[in-house]
């Protein structure tokens, strides 16, 4: 059974993956049979900032699925804006409602909103915390692209620092066997100390590279990003750099023939107009197999939780507050306080930071 | 048969509202029963200033009943808003839609686009007017809660002055047998002269007190509202007196076991947070209510009135002018003079107010 | 068969028009019959500028084909702003959607979009360019209101410099049989001089006259646009010309009785309400038929390219570049440069403007 809330994809077994991206698989080959498995069903997507491209995959999905949609995204314009609490806002929805995904800029609000909701709650991105939809799409490309999860030299290219997508996809491709990573970024944009020791831990082989082109032949799969401009150490150093992070034809020479490229998208320009009409390019696609990936989620869930409840919340385990002023608790003080010690460190249980003392 | 548009709860007989909690009770018990009567009707919420939570409710209970919804948020970006008339916008826009929700920030704007509609407008609150779809689910939910809607002790706490739904509570609960009022507020925001006089008239027992806590004992409901902080005569005062029209669990300490507390909702923190857990809060469920109670309009709308038809504006009455600036013939000055004679006045038929000399 | 994407209704033979006129006849007559013709398709509404009307016109008439909708009306609030190429967004909206209905302020975006979409594109207007879906209402209304396309007296008046409805409307009417033309508008706002050369060309008979009293008695059809103030050459001229091209009912009683008139709308003054009671305005029933002929146009479109495929994007044609500040391909470089040789000017394939030297 899947958890009825799905806040981060890793509250979810290997198994469970598989089995998502196994009826991923048969609704993308057979989408006539699943054309009313979420019959008479509602989805709210609650956006409170815009994400155009994830609300139209959800609401695409369920449309897919024979089901109906609501919601804004637009909070500035709308009435939730002013003042009204999450936990009152979600309240209402889930009463309309039969499933939720939320967008927030704010880490742990889908966690938050998960506590109040009478309806099973998605997280459709939450700041720069978590994207779980977005992961699942990208396991479901690669299972699809490539045939298989394990045994695979996985290039993650771009802002490796700040970048929530890659780090969720190399957590999660870490679960599976034989695969290895190629990390391709300057040396202040690596990817977070704790995700190394996470790979060494576990025996994973990685290597740190700091140039697209030494690193493109071992490849099986390319996951792009984009580095910001303002990400650069210096102006100087942004012109030096800019090109060599930027995939184009003439790098695209030194892969294999079966290599796979992804991005999460939008790209702005770092990847050439000319790479998209090469067939290793599966970044277009990949918006596809999220729709499928999401169609999957919501159908398993409103068939596991497509009751009704209301869960008693739970009391706060720790006295202490959390100092991430990125995290929803610093805005919504009714919510519990809800911490895990992990080590010689308390970490908030809605944005994963540690306390700071 | 009900009117075809419904401006004013109080064109309905009683026997029309009790009509419409049987069906809106029967829809909630068997909602699979329902989920076809509208199939395809097409629902257009036309929102000329925003209210996310009132224009889901209407759009959740059309795609329940199998319908179908257009619409829009938000006419700052639209091109409804580029100095197209009312008259216009409706006259389109009932060429597209079977049956039209209308929110708009003017008093009598339903009112005059019925005038010019081949399908039946429902009212979905204009300005500081009326709202007849919150009355009608304020009615619903009392008669769910408590059974009936008659011989009950009803409390009304905070801006009893401009509160439109509190006044449009009054009115309607006034025409049930052995009902009575306390009405809770400071001096300066009490229920307007005439709605007493009402009262009066009618012989319907009623109070006014100034704090919740001695009102609070003799309640079967209790009808939160919101005291804005300007509202008050001074800051001082403000300060003094705003944890008085505040509900919190020390306060509902004096209150029945039987009481019902109903909000219409945004609350802001006018009842504390720990109220909500308490099983005489029925805030929550009253949205939910609300979204039983439009599908039982719009299906009976839809059964009454579902063949277009456009009726010949009335010529205007009299050769004055409303003088309430907030009225919508300030603004559409192609609209017909339509007043009415009480006692001395003559009373606008778009706002009901009296025209000032 | 009608072409894959619907750009400029001039790719249409005459008789693919009367096809879709007789279709939109039998839908009009027989909703039901319809009312699943696009069961399980979805259409995105990609409005890159707001224009609430055509948006609900184009989402009407999917709902009304059994069909499902998604899209956003308002691209400042939405991610796709951000950066993102036109290429890109129409790759991953047709990986979502079945048909889409675009709306974009520059010229040929459309035509753009249509290169890079594995789906129909229907051009819902491109700035002052076309906007095909505006002719075939307008072509539909004639046919129903008059019963004919042919040995119709047509008027146009207004601003006939810069309407782009005008002139697409007097483009299809010169394709029928015995039609002729009064053009009604101030000195400096005439038709252009290349479709009074067409016109010439053709032998089709055309007057160009100042007043609309002077034109009234002769018309079959009249087709009212505004002109902007700022149009006028003056002040003084625009306050001693203005009343000259308003209609209203004493100008109406020059006309025949059969007149019919039609607008595109949003009227602002250039029609006075009193006309609208006259059984001769047709321009409320033109937007009903708009949404019919809608319903044809996608049916077609849905039945005759229903499958998805991406054709190859054509090489460019000329080392040049087109000089129109306002064609889509002076902000997305990635385009290919297509032009065509017509007499000794290189015409852009994407905006229809002739290369500057």
């Amino acid at each position: 059974m899947t958890p009825r809330h799905v806040i981060d994809l890793n509250q979810l077994s290997k198994e469970q993956w598989m089995g998502l991206l196994k009826l991923a698989h048969d609704i993308k080959k057979h989408p006539s049979r699943y054309d009313q498995a979420c019959r008479g069903r509602i989805l709210a997507t609650l956006f409170f900032e815009p994400s155009t491209r994830t609300q139209m995959s959800f609401q695409t999905a369920m449309l897919r699925l024979g089901g109906r949609i609501i919601g804004f995204d637009n909070p500035e314009n709308s009435s939730v804006s002013k003042g009204e609490s999450l936990k009152d806002t979600v309240r209402v929805v889930s009463g309309y409602a039969d499933l939720i995904a939320m967008r927030h800029p704010m880490s742990g609000a889908p966690k938050a909103a998960s506590l109040y909701s009478c309806v099973p709650i998605i997280n459709a991105g939450d700041g720069g915390h978590l994207h779980p939809t977005q992961t699942l799409t990208d396991l479901f490309t690669l299972y699809e692209e490539t045939g298989r999860l394990d045994h695979l030299c996985i290039g993650c290219c771009g802002d490796l620092m700040y970048g929530r997508t890659v780090h969720s996809l190399i957590k999660a491709m870490s679960r599976f066997e034989g695969n290895s990573f190629v990390l391709i970024s300057t040396p202040q944009l690596g990817v977070p100390q704790y995700i190394k020791d996470r790979l060494e831990e576990k025996n994973i082989p990685y290597q740190e590279v700091n140039t697209l082109e030494e690193a493109i032949p071992m490849l099986d799969v390319l996951y792009m990003t984009r580095i910001q401009q303002e990400r650069f150490a210096s102006e100087e150093e942004y012109m030096s750099q800019k090109g060599v992070y930027v995939l184009d034809g003439e790098k695209l020479k030194l892969a294999k023939s079966s290599l796979k490229i992804l991005h999460p998208l939008p790209r702005v320009d770092e990847i050439t107009y000319e790479v998209d009409d090469d067939p290793r390019a599966v970044y277009f696609e990949q918006t596809e197999y999220g729709m499928y990936a999401r169609m999957a989620l919501m159908m398993t869930l409103m068939e596991q939780h497509g009751e009704r409840c209301l869960e008693p919340v739970p009391a706060s385990t720790h006295d202490v507050h959390c100092t991430n002023p990125a995290c929803i608790t610093s805005r919504e003080h009714y919510l519990p306080h809800l911490f895990e010690q992990k080590g010689n460190q308390l970490v908030c249980r809605f944005c994963d930071e540690p306390v700071q003392e």
